[in-house]
Parts: C-alpha cells; structure tokens; sequence
C-alpha cells in the first residue's frame, strides 16, 4: 500500500486510523499515494489558527513576514528537484511543472519583496490620505487597515498542487492571517511534500500555516465574520459554499476563482502571414496545451475575423500536428496527460456537448499516439480545436472542456467581438492581438467589465509577455460573474484583502499615535538638538526644526531666473506678469522656494542623514513676492528602517510660510538615515 | 383615501392598479399614503436601467455625472421645506430631519466635490502606478476600473428615507451605473417626494435612477454577474438576500448593512467630573435620543471602567430626565415618535430580552410623558437605559433594541474592554473617549478588525466632531459579520464598489490609449511647437519637449550652496563628501537639478501655461557629479480640464539624464494651462 497523506493540524502531523482513498498516477494508473483526513478535528484547527497562528504573526511587522517568505522560497528552491519529480505523476511535464513549482516559489519572493517595498515596517497599513473633517483640523479621519483575527481557509483546485497554495497563502501571511491549506485530493501528495519542507523549515512561526489533506467537510461550520475562505475550482462547489449558512448568516468573506471561457480576440488589423497572426495561433496552441489545457486561464474561444477563421485553424493544425503526446518524462513528450481518468471523461463529454453546435477540426479523441504510456491506463487526449460557425449557438459559451480543448468562432465588427466576449458571463481573461492602439482602447475597454485581466499582444511585446494564461503576482487574478467573482493577488491588494479597512476619527495626535504617521497638528517635538544629527535609533516621529526666516529679494528672483536659464515671465518681466490671472506680478520661482528652504533646514556637517532621494507631493500653495519673508518647519513624519541595510528611509513634512503664516509650499522630503544605536 | 404612491419605471411613472397598503404616521396613527407595486414589470426596470441608463451614463465622465450630481442637490436644497414637513409623519424631529434630509443633499455635494478632486474627467480609473513586467520595458501591467455594465439595486432602510437612498446613488451614479431605489415602505412617502423632484429637475439622464414603491420581490431573479444589490437593514434580511439563487451562483454583487450592537468606551484615564467624562455621557444620551435610537449605528452597549458604572449612570441619568418625548413639531420636544408601532413593540419585545440579565435604571417605558400626541395611538417611547453587572451574560452583545435603548456594561482591563466589544461579532461603529494617546493607539487597534469605523472623542476634537452616530461621505460606512460585512461611502471607494477592477497587459504605447495617460516608453511627440505654447485644445498626450544639454560645473554647485545656504556637505566638503556612502565626492543638489531641468524646458513668454503648482513622484536616481551634463525630456501625461474653470490641469512627465544617458532625476511636473481652442 502506498504512503498515506498526512495533515499538519494544531501543530503536529496527524496521520487518519482508516486506509484512506488511493490517488493514482495521471500517466499509468499506478497508486501514487492514499489521502484521508478522518478523525481530524477541524474545529481544533481553526482555534488553533486564531489562539496560536494569528497572535504569532501579529508580534511580526510586514517587513518581517516578508523577511521569512523569502528565507522559505529560497530554501525551496535549493530542493526543487524532488518536487519536479513527483510533479511527473500528476501527468506535468517539466514546463508544466515549472509553471507550478517554480511559479509557487517566485509568488513568494514577488509578495517579500513587494512587501518590503510597498508596506511600512509596522502592523498597520494607513488607506490613502488623511480627510481634514473640520475647519480647524482638531479632528481628522484615516483609514487603516488591521489584521482579521480569524483563518484563511484555502481550498484549492488539483492543477496547480503547489503555486495553487502558495498564491494564496502568500498575501494572507504578509497580512498576518494565518491560512489552513486544504489541496484538492487528486495531486495532494505534491502538496504534502511542498508543506513538509515548509515545517521542516521551521521558518514560518507555529500556527502560521497548517494543512488539511483530505475532505472540509464540516471544516466552514467553524468559521465566523473574522474568518475568510479562498476557494479555486469548480463553480457549482463555489455556490454550495457560498451558500453555507456561515457565509450568508455569520459573514464569514468568501472569494472565489473558478473556471472560465476565457476568450483570445484575434484584431480586425491582422492579415495573414504578419507577425501578430503568428502571435496569436502560437499563443492560442501554448494555451491548449500548456498542462494538457487544465488551466482555468486557458483559452476556451479563439474569436476571430470571420473571414480569417480557414486561416488560423489551417495555421493552428500545423502547429498543434507537432505536439507530442505522452508520459510527460518521455524523450520528446510536448504535452502530458490530464489529472487523472475521470478528468479525461469529464473533457470528453464536455466535447460531445460542445460538438452539438460545432465541428472538430483538427484531433481525433479516438484515435492519437501516446508515446511512452498506454493509452489503456493514463488519462491522454491529443489537442483538439473545434469550429463554430452558428452566431446564435450557445455552446461554445457555456460548456468549457477543461482540456486541451478550443473552439474557433467568427466575428464581423468590433461591437460583435466584444459582444461574444461577454456572452462568457465573466472569465479570468481574455487576450487580444493587436497592434492598433485605437482599437486596442475600445475592445479593451469593452472587455474590462467582464474579465479580471486582459492582455494585449503584439510584435512589441512578444518577446517579454508572460502569455495569456499566466497570471502574475503583481496584478489581480479572478474575474466577475461565472469567473467566481472573486479577486487574488495584485501585489498589495490581495493582502489588503485579508484585512479589515477602518475609518479612524480622531484629533491629530491620536492619529499619529494610531498609524505611527506623523499628521498634520499634531505635536512637534523641538529637544534643541537638529533631527538631522539623530540616527534611526534615536529619532522620534514628530522631532522638529524650524528654519528661518529668509527674506527673498527681487535680486535673488533675477538672479536665480539668470542662474537656472528659467527665465518665465512671471518671475522676469513685471508688466507681463502682472497680467497673469493667478500671480498678478513678479513671483519667486517654486524652485527657489524649496532650494531655500533645504538651505534653512539643512545640517551642513556629516552626520545620520546620508541624502535626500526625493520629494513628493510638492504644492505652491501662495505665491511668494519679493521680500517676502520664509520659514521653514521640517517635522519627522514616517520612519522605516530596512531591515536589508544599516540605514532606512525618513519621510519628513516640510511647511514653508510666509511672514503672514500662509503656507506657500509643502511637501514631503525623503530621506536615508543611517541606523546608529540609541545615544 | 390617501395618496398611492407611485414608481417611477422605465421612464414614466407607475400607478399600481390596486388600493396598496395603507402607511401610517408615527405620531397618531392616521394615514400618510398607501403602497403598492402590483403589476410593476421588474425585468422592464433591469432591462431599461441596462439599456438606457447605462449608456446614458457612459457618456459622461466622472466630472460631468459630478456636476449633474451637484446641481441636484442644489435644486433639492432650496426646496427642502416640503420634505421636513413630511419628515414629521415618520416621528421625526426638526434635528432628526435635519441629519436625514441635509445629510442627504450634503452626501451628493461630497460626492460631487470628490469626484471632481480626486478622478480623472475620463470614464475609466486606474488603479495605481503601472508595473513593469519585463526587463526591456515592452510590457507593462495597468489595473483600471470601467463601469460594471448593469444595475445598482439599493434596497434601504425605514429610517432614513432621504439620506438613506441617496448614501447608496451618488457613488453608484459616478461610477456610471443607474440605479433603482426601493425605499422601506413605512417611510417611503417622503422617498417618493424627493424622488419626484429629482425627475421633475430633469438633471439627471433618463433611465439613470428609477423608483420601485413596493414590494421587491422577484426583482433579485433578474440580476446577474454585472449587477449589485446593496442593501440595509435587519441581519435576517441580509442573510435571505445573500442566499438568493442569483447572489450565490450567478455573481450578483452583493452589499449589506445592517444594525449592530456598537459600543461606547470610556477610557480609564478619564475621571468624573473631567471635561472627557461629560463628553462621553452628552454623546451616549445624544445617541440615544436622535431619531429616537432608530439608527444602526446607535449605541447600544456604554463600556464603562465598572468603578465608574455609577457615576455614569447619574450623569446620564440627569441629562436623560431632561428629555422631552412628544410630537416632533410640538413645542419643547427634543424626542420624536419610533417609526410605527410595530416598531416600537419590537423594541418592547427586545426590551424584555435585554431585562433577562440587566436592569432598567433610567426610564419607565409603562409610564412616561409625551408632548402633543397621544401615547395610545403615537410609537412613543422614552429613553431607556440599562445596566448589567453579570459579565457572562450574551443578551446585551446580542439583543438589539432598535429604539432609545443602552447597556451600561463595567470592563475592568484594556483587554477586556476590547474582547466586551468584539462579543458584538462585529459592528458599524465605536467610539473612545480618551487623551491618552498610548491608551487610544491600543484600544483602536484592538477594535479596529471588528469595526468599520472608530471614533475617538476628547476635549480637544468635541467641537469639530460630528460624533459616534454619523457616517460620513467621505470615510467608509459598513462593518464585519454581524454589521452585514460590507462596506459603502469612503469617498472614492465608494464608487471602486460599482466598477470592476481589471489588469491590463500590454505595451507602453496601447496602455497610454486605453488610459488616456503617457506611459514611460510610450511615444512621444515633438512637432517643433513648444508644448508649453499649446493650450488645452491643441495639446495632446505625449507631446514632448527635450531641453539641455547644460553642463554642471563645481562652481556651479559652489554658487548654489552660497546661494541657497545649503552647504550639506555632500555639496561642499570634498573629503567628507567622498566618505559618504552613497556619494563618493561632490554632487549637485537635487533642488539644482530640477531646477535647471526648469530652465531647460520652460518657455519664457506669456502663454497657455499660467504656472507650475507642484512637483510630484521626484525621485534623484544617479548622483550629479561636477562636469555632468544635464538634458530634460518633458512629455504630456494628463490632460485634466475643468469644467469649473477656464483652465485644467496638465501632469508632465519629467526625466532629466546626464551625459551617459542614466537618469539622474524623474518627476511629474503639475501645470495650469489655459483652455483655449484649437488652432
């Protein structure tokens, strides 16, 4: 009997008391391993994951999750060899399995690194600006986001055994929110492998991460309005869940990513024989046959110029007449077999309904070449594309073959296109080719309220895409509608969905002390000694100095005007500067405001602060005239050490004003400090 | 026989041909209006507001649908004296009145104001910078919102009948989705009203709001994956709409907001007697009274350090014993009437559940005095609070009484106070009352992940804040689990709720068209016209200007550093300079850069460009060394005009490179240029 899959619950492996159900090889029909999950108390882990996980990772900030994602990627990476191989079975390929493996692993370092880049090195993320909610600024609004203090329940589809997890588990650790993994059972055992190196690790704190091998059933019973459950596969499993009644009654959040009829838009602009034709039938034949077509990104519907349709499938029959079938670690194999027998019935009679409105024209489901595997045993189909030519047919935009399956289907003006597009009532994707820039705007703009992501390809891309079935970390994956209505990944977004966004009303000070942000009326800290002179260790939000006043004369406005060549009239030629409807005579440059301004704030001698890298949000707010008089205040506004340098970055708050106190600039001034210790 | 109200469907106006239900007044019992949707085609309504209001809509920008949104609320505002006298019939006070009706008009003039500020007048939003997702920069990644292609379902609650529907349009409005209102029936008169004003203005496009008087059902088997029901009211209701066969299988977006058991926390560094104390029970007996406790985001649970359950209570006590119950318009009544009698036998109802484990320790709900009605024929009620010493007891974190009815609750640790507010399962609201800001910082955190909002109260925002009770347009409104676990206002995201979020792959130069804004490595074009002599009718996105080479020498930074008086001595000391880590010797200031990238690429004469109000994104990348030579490309990114004004705002792309080509300096210089027209 093969090894029996266990779980990893309430911070040990559970092994089930009964045999278990036997997963077989995708390639030959072989016991690969046995998975059961009876006995296991859900309800243990669920509490598990909110009294050990979650106030584990509340102690981390971003930075250090982050930290921990890429110390478990790299240690993954450097024992990669034993997941490809074990991947074989579930019938991937080795670019199969790069795309699964390899894809995991580069999700986690994205998310690290996106963390660290994007999110302050705290527990709280601030929503936007604060909103003044009052004349007087005493009282202010921001929105934060802080970490649920629930589980992120993971319940995932059999085709991606490992980025399928990681994708999912990745945003919510960064957001604090520990995650239970439950694999779909036909490729689990890759899973299981993946997770063990991940415990063995030890680089995730306990009750971060734990894993359900076998069934849920009963698992969401646990969960309540803190809890969340990420769910890939099937749509008809995605409405059972979303009508459990903890999700309709207790609120717990329920997203969801399901299969579509993701569309591939060939553009009324490409001819035959031009690049972008051989773009898109490549792209279109990739697509097919890329994990045997198992992929809920694939594309289901190749839209194309009527007049076009011979063209491309005769071009895409020559291609896909050079695929080879077989075991997936055969010399020469192109494409594996599907996950398992009953996957390959499920595609076959999807067929039969499709081919109800449309003809196949290019495969044979009964009669291909395997090579290296028995057709008897492996779950192998060849690829096959399929033809319809009745507009009116509803087929080929209802029934997906979750295989190496695509139909070819006409259109006659772009209104149509997009039309047929949304016939799919909402897919993960659709791609268009095209090198046209104003059709591009409308079908792309068409398509966007159906879809989750639209790729646009051409000659200028071609070489960098990533391909219409890859979603990437960095932006959204889901669509609406029959796509699952769902959304994941999209760098920060998808760990802002596993927290919960809160309006804070408050005075000025509560806020800075709430978001770690230093905000405008709150208290200034002027000790004596220059901010500037003070290390990482020792600065405090809120630390000042006021720099100032220094009058501005009309010599410096012409001398600065002749200096810098920035000779515009309205700081060199009074009559017509007078007629400018906002100035209404000679101004100082703003240039010249913020270089004064640095020149009243700046420490001279070397010191903590290594250089300023930047500026933002600069706003000339009052003109200034000559021999106006400014000061500056410099207020320390957010710190972020790095935890990959000796220094980190200081954003500051910069108000110059005038001898009247009205602001004439502000602005942030962006720092690196160096870290020191505390004096 | 009263008046039957009307709907307003697919562009004319509905008489059901039955006698409805009779509506009664809140105050005696006599009839207001009848009910009735009878015969009222609901599939017609989705049909027309996809057909016709959505297109209608689509053709106007975000600035455009502001406008018609605030012209609106004007129109309604200088009307507004025939909807506070019907306001009375729902037992409303002038003050109540005044939060439903003016906090209604001031909800469109905030949406319209912030769409205006804060959105592009475009029909498409992106979401974020774009990613590069290829070394060479061929390939990019966009987000962008597009207008979700179906209908807004607002399904609202009896208690706001103004506010309460126009909360739920502006942001669906600007979103450029139509709407169709269903008011709850007891109060829908005074919906009706408005509504017919805002037919009768003509200000907003056919098909773009319609009114369903009546009963909703079977309008939800008409929606699908590109509609939204957003809805208010009890949790029951929540849950059987969110169960319904569309919602769960077919992507309806749904959206719920329903009463909760928020909690008011009085800090424990505040003494009796303090100006904080007062602040506090002013707030929880101003909650209690306006709009007689019939808000969701009442307080229903006073949390109290349990040495001060006392003293609170005789605060609030003596504040309550000055309320009067009675008819709204009648003279001295500071407490309206409950909105039926029904109503306020729900609250009796919940009222004898809360007395299970509390007390009643102020008011008489059996003997009480009211004003200028009659108590057997009005739902009166008087202020009502409780207090429960048993620290195990469910009812008062579950049992809502929807009336002016409180828990006084004692807490004797900060963790207890958290974990007492968390026991409501999720809420819309909490306040704090505290100066503390150490106290304040981990009390909202701890409240943040089960609140949608926190406010926090001292002496030193009471005079600005708008308090515990009132959402505010521009901060989210909604909370997690029991408060329905949706979220609606929040200004901008608000209107992200009606829109779908889609990633766009594709090159610089199609981003740039399906954006409506420059992308790095989009084309540019230089005509030979300075960019700075167009004005906004000739000017077109991508219209470039390159200025330079300028060489910059040491006296050059010698002069500045004079000049300016910032001698940093990166700019000054050549010794210190080289020790610098990230210098290496002498550099330019970053202020000299941009501004003599401002001398490279300004035009000196009077034109188009009026003045230069900010500096955005300014990041220095490479180190200026003495000798460098400087050149500037400057490129139209944004056209922004305003509708206000004869002018608009144009966003330059800014990059100034030295000699090798390395960028040295990128930023987004922010312009005023005149309207114009086209040469």
């Amino acid at each position: 009997m093969s090894k029996l899959l266990e779980s990893y619950a309430a911070g040990r492996w559970y092994t089930a008391p009964d045999e278990g159900t036997p997963l077989l090889s995708a390639v030959d029909g072989s016991e690969v391993a046995r998975i059961s999950a009876t006995g296991l108390d859900l309800g243990e882990m669920v509490t598990y994951a909110r009294e050990v996980g979650g106030p584990a990772l509340a102690k981390l900030t971003f930075h250090e999750r982050a930290a921990a994602l890429k110390a478990l990627a790299l240690t993954l990476m450097a024992g990669k060899d034993e997941f490809y191989a074990l991947s074989t079975s579930t019938g991937a390929t080795k670019r199969d399995s790069g795309v699964d493996i390899d894809g995991g692993f580069g999700t986690l370092l994205s998310y690290a690194s996106k963390a660290r880049r994007e999110l302050p090195n705290d527990t709280v993320y601030l929503d936007g600006a604060f909103e003044q909610l009052g004349k007087k600024g005493t009282f202010l609004g921001q929105h934060v986001y802080t970490s649920r203090r629930g589980v992120a329940v993971q319940i995932n589809a059999f085709n991606f055994p490992v980025w399928g997890f990681l994708e999912k588990l990745a945003p919510a650790f960064i957001a604090g929110v520990p995650s239970i993994v439950k694999p779909a059972s036909q490729s689990a055992y890759l899973t299981e492998l993946v997770f063990r190196r991940i415990i063995e690790s030890g680089l995730l704190p306990e009750g971060s991460v734990q894993l359900l091998s076998g069934s849920a059933r009963g698992l969401l019973d646990h969960l309540g309005g803190q809890d969340s459950v990420a769910f890939t596969g099937s749509a008809d499993t995605a409405a059972t869940l979303r009508a459990h009644p903890n999700v309709v009654g207790e609120g717990v959040h329920f997203n969801a990513e399901a299969d579509s009829l993701n569309a591939s838009i060939l553009g009324s602009d490409v001819e035959p024989g031009s690049e972008e034709f051989d773009l898109y039938v490549k792209q279109l034949v990739t697509e097919m046959t890329v994990k045997a077509g198992q992929k809920c990104t694939a594309i289901r519907r190749a839209l194309v110029p009527s007049a076009l349709m011979d063209d491309v499938i005769a071009a895409a029959q020559a291609r896909l007449s050079r695929v080879v079938v077989g075991a997936p670690d055969a010399e020469g194999v192109t494409m594996g077999a599907l996950a398992s027998i009953e996957q390959r019935d499920e595609v076959l009679k999807s067929l039969r309904g499709l081919t109800k409105s449309a003809q196949i024209v290019v495969g044979d489901p009964d009669n291909f070449d395997v090579v290296g595997a028995d057709k008897a045993t492996g779950a192998f189909l060849p690829p096959i594309l399929l033809r319809s030519d009745d507009k009116d047919a509803t087929e080929p935009h209802d029934i997906e073959a979750f295989g190496p399956v695509s139909t070819v289907i006409g259109y006659d003006s772009t209104d149509e296109v997009i039309a047929l597009a949304a016939r799919g009532k909402g897919s993960l994707v659709a791609s268009l080719v095209t090198r046209d820039s104003a059709l591009a705007r409308d079908i792309v703009l068409g398509l966007a309220p159906f879809h989750g992501r639209v790729l646009v390809l051409n000659r200028d891309d071609a070489k960098e895409s990533t391909g219409h079935g890859s979603p990437l970390p960095v932006l959204v994956h889901g669509g609406p509608g029959r796509a699952g209505g769902g959304e994941e990944l999209g760098g920060i977004r998808g760990i802002l969905h596993h927290m919960q966004r809160t309006a804070v009303q408050a005075t000025p000070d509560i806020l800075t002390a709430v978001g770690n942000k230093w905000v405008t009326g709150s208290q200034r800290n002027d000790d004596g000694v220059h901010p500037f002179r003070k290390n990482l260790a020792q600065l405090r939000i809120g630390d000042t100095i006021v720099g100032g006043p220094r009058q501005v004369t009309l010599a410096d406005i012409d001398h600065f005007a002749e200096f810098t060549g920035d000779t515009f009239y309205a700081h060199t030629d009074p009559e017509a500067a007078a007629a400018n409807p906002l100035f209404g005579g000679i101004v100082a440059h703003g240039y010249l405001v913020v270089s004064l301004a640095a020149g009243l704030f700046v420490e001279p001698n070397p010191g903590p602060v290594l250089a300023n890298f930047g500026v933002d949000n600069l706003r000339f707010l009052t003109p200034v005239k000559a021999d106006d008089s400014l000061t500056v205040t410099l207020t320390a506004k957010l710190i972020t050490p790095r935890s990959s340098a000796d220094y980190g970055e200081v954003r500051w708050d910069a108000v110059v004003v005038n001898q009247d106190g009205d602001p004439v600039a502000t602005y942030d001034v962006l720092t690196l400090v160096a870290k020191g210790e505390d004096a």
